[in-house]
């Protein structure tokens, strides 16, 4: 029998993502799909792409209801509401795959002042697995509830973390220079994300004031045991999908070939880092669970390349990825 | 002294695009901006490209302060909202070139019919000036207000026009199928014109049922004599700007070469009508005031192919074209 | 043991697409890939997608050799060449489903006309299957050689053949515009295919004179009885892949209803026909091997629209489900 | 009488560009195109956006000919055959604009690293002028012959020029990761700029080894006394035109306002510089001749964001300013 999973908020691009993926997999299947204000359309409504794959209703969500008929629910809320839910769910036992920040930093302090809310759940805040299964195996595995990490996170943690871990760059001088796809900003209409706006432009935004910055530090600083300090600038690119991250570090005396053999040995049990000679591009990824890792000399620093699919790896692909592992099945299904 | 422009509803694109024209004219100026929602806002801070180039706040509209200032309207109002608007303008005397399709319609049934309003100055309708210089340059010549014409429209009615004067088509048996850029939905935020909704998708909409559809018939028909029946269906297409009109026809016993002698004879005055060989794109036209004409036979059917920039030709470099008129000056001023 | 395939001219972007196709596939595997130009690279170096998915190298297709480690040929060589490797595949008993336009026609003479090039296997031509499942099952099924349709011919006859057949609309006068994304146009470097000539531009190539043309009467007439008169315009369309077809033509006394209900008998058992009531875009079938069909009614004639993914449904989607056919597999195998 | 201006080498996207301003500058007029590869093509041919707007052939490029018809040329050829035209053109008092790098360097010997030619005019490396009017007036002023900046090291030099020569910023940390248009890799058909490739795809390249590099470390290095080290990388970014440089530097005790204040000093007379509030995107400048240029402090490092047109006045639009300011006449002359 299959492992019934719920969406919560299911009508945002990484919603639309996880259930396109579940269709894919062999163990799991989408028993529900939820959203206050499309209740009662049929999911391929409010997207086409999933007639006669689908047949499922939106209905608001009932957290009693939905426990019936889910084992595990991903939760597409916005951060503040996500936590509310999460606590409810968890209290009728369901599994709960958060793609919300509001479990994904160590303390409530932090997560107060960069989200501006009061966190609902504050006794639960640094309890939580990170949901990236590459670095947090032991503790993703048998947890009922999982912060699925944020997109741009993902994309310098993955990285930067064995290179911290080994001591090989420095942990005060690290700069992140985001590139993201538009479905980064989501589906809400909004004039910024409008293809006349976004289209042939690319912009920085929240420079060194981005919510995923705190992310970044809060989980690096696992690695480095000192503090770090991040500079984060994500940038909104003309493309759909995809994350490219080019990260400028100074090297505690290794080379290219160094920080490849370290990442090398991280993730040799990772099927899905692949550590490339070429320079990545936004396009190889697109549509896959990878991260592409590459790393260039370029006078006193080393200059290091990251891409990923933004809904997948940065997203809905992780979540799978955390769902085989709770279930403690391949990593890899429903992601290949 | 300068003509001065006010330009009513000037946070759009179409309105962007007149300011902008309009900053390069020699004899006009743009002297008032209004806006309701937007008030008080300096015009660089909705569009930032006009920084240094023109220091105008937003204003609400009123009637008599901006005639005061302004000797011409550029409306960029929506439907129904337009024509209240005009009248009130003309009452204060002053020149109104209308974006919306208020006045271009002869008939008022058939504008309440497909605009589902009332119309707020019937005894106008009919009246009014369609501005299309390259054909009604006697009707826009000293005209006090001008119907700007609809994008599509002009895609179509320039190349059809002649050819049905002429006789050298057959009325009843013609299909416009046109593809536009995302710009010509306007820039209010809506689902369909976000960026992750229009990109790498191409899609027909109000197939034979676009409000676009009765405007070419009603002005076609004055150089058809008898009744027309063109069926319109517009695409929406993954760029920003163009329109591309592909026109099939039924020729009487004229070939390729008979549609561009046509042409030739009834542009030969027009400096903004090009009739190439070669088969136009949207981008040869992108940024000018340019239509670009081109003819093909296959099988018994004539391919008409049309190409405009839907904000330029399509909307506001049209709107200076009438003013260079309505003043008596070159066609081409602020256009080049 | 799976079946082994084995992709000629494995540089291209149907290539690409047929390979990732059947590394999902539960019962076939890539075992071999060729190319003359790029011999020697690991295939990861023309396609990095691949990178750590599939390890080969690309060899110069020796024929012999090649049947030996492959079940099947997916020959995506162009044409004339590849008509000349098909025969040499045959002889040595590898199956053959082949990309080009080679077999696809009835007649030799129509062949030479459009193709300019004499047919190397003339006495083949007319006796091959045409590899749409969904029409020629019977044909397709056991057969040792298919042929592999035309990416803009399946966006039309899947809607058109149906209607033709049960005489619901006429066959003399139908309208195919078509707006296809850029893949279509071959990974080979052209001036028109670069990305600043065809970003921000649509417009028609070929009027009434692709290949297309002639393939979409061919296989029509087959259903028709008639003779058939297609008009033909594809557009180049700024997207990566899609094809987008708006369909114009005369019913037989039908209405849409009608339409829709024919085509629900003609594909009842047809897994990747939707007939929708929304309008198709190219986005909802991206990635997938749909046929999105719907049908408006706009005064005297029916508007048909087709949306397929040229390189999945109109390329090796198709090639994949032809394998599943032949094999007696479930059509959708490696296609969900 | 306008002054004549010949291009060489007109093929091109900058080529283009250069030819489309001309048209509306009111003292100059392009009185000869020349190209090798398309002699005897109407200019229109190769572009048709100027199809009625200039009426000229391509001829092969003969020194004593063209400088009968033009007093000035823009040299858009590729490096080292620039270098040897400039040679010859001003043999025969031609005034030379070259869009190359053969005289952007001070030293011969770096240019022969970086270039890998040897430099057919070694004596008169060092000695031209660098032609960004708003910091080398003095030199472009009477000149003969301009080096015109690459696209990279305009947006780079323009922000940090100023705060180097007050000694604001430090000059041994300073990165400036790049973000262009499609249109900076030229218009020569190559697998990297295909549609398909660069569609949906950002990746940088050439990362701390690319030319540009060392022409800003030159340039800079005249203003910060002191030898800087910039690490530069370009990234490849799906759209037309445009630069975004996102720039991390270390203040000497100055924070944004400071920086603004120096901007606002150095380039008060600067007509094409915009210091501005709003964080700068590449579509605020498309098709102008502006930088805009903006500041954040982030932690203890300043982000410079400066965004041109990389077509413009990353080079035809430089090209123009220079022209202006060797006739002496008001720089903004067909470029507002």
């Amino acid at each position: 029998m299959k492992v019934r999973v719920g969406i919560i908020g299911a009508t945002g691009y990484t919603a639309y993502e996880a259930i396109r993926l579940l269709l894919r997999h062999p163990h799991a299947e989408v028993t529900a799909v939820t959203s206050r204000q499309d209740e009662g359309l049929p999911i391929a409504a409010v997207h086409p792409q999933l007639t006669r794959l689908l047949d499922l209703k939106l209905e608001p969500l009932e957290v009693d209801s939905f426990a019936e008929r889910c084992d595990v629910a991903f939760c597409c809320l916005p951060h503040g509401a996500s936590a509310e839910t999460v606590k409810q769910l968890r209290e009728v036992n369901c599994k709960v795959i958060d793609f919300s920040a509001d479990f994904r930093l160590s303390r409530v302090a932090e997560y107060e002042t960069w989200y501006g809310v009061q966190h609902p759940w504050p006794e639960l805040v640094g309890q939580v697995a990170y949901g990236l299964p590459e670095l947090f195996a032991d503790q993703i595995k048998d947890a009922d509830l999982i912060a699925n990490p944020g997109c741009y996170p993902t994309s310098a943690i993955m990285p930067l973390a064995p290179l911290l871990k080994a001591g090989a760059i420095q942990s005060g001088d690290i700069i992140v220079d985001s590139k993201s796809g538009v479905s980064g900003a989501g589906r809400t209409p909004k004039l910024g994300t409008l293809y006349c706006e976004a289209n042939e432009s690319i912009a920085p935004y929240a420079i060194g004031a981005h919510r995923h910055q705190p992310e970044m530090n809060d989980i690096i600083h696992r690695f480095s045991g000192s503090s770090t300090d991040i500079l984060f600038t994500p940038h909104l690119t003309p493309m759909d999908r995809g994350i490219l991250s080019t990260i400028y570090v100074r090297p505690n005396g290794v080379d290219a070939d160094a920080v490849r053999e370290i990442w090398q040995s991280a993730y040799r049990d990772s099927p899905f880092v692949r550590i490339v000679d070429h320079i990545p591009s936004t396009k190889h990824v697109a549509g896959t669970n990878f991260v592409d890792l590459a790393v260039r000399t370029a006078g006193n620093r080393l200059v290091v390349v990251a891409a990923i699919d933004n809904l997948i790896k940065g997203a809905s692909g992780a979540a799978v990825q955390n769902l085989n592992c709770i279930y403690g099945w391949d990593q890899t299904l429903g992601l290949l």
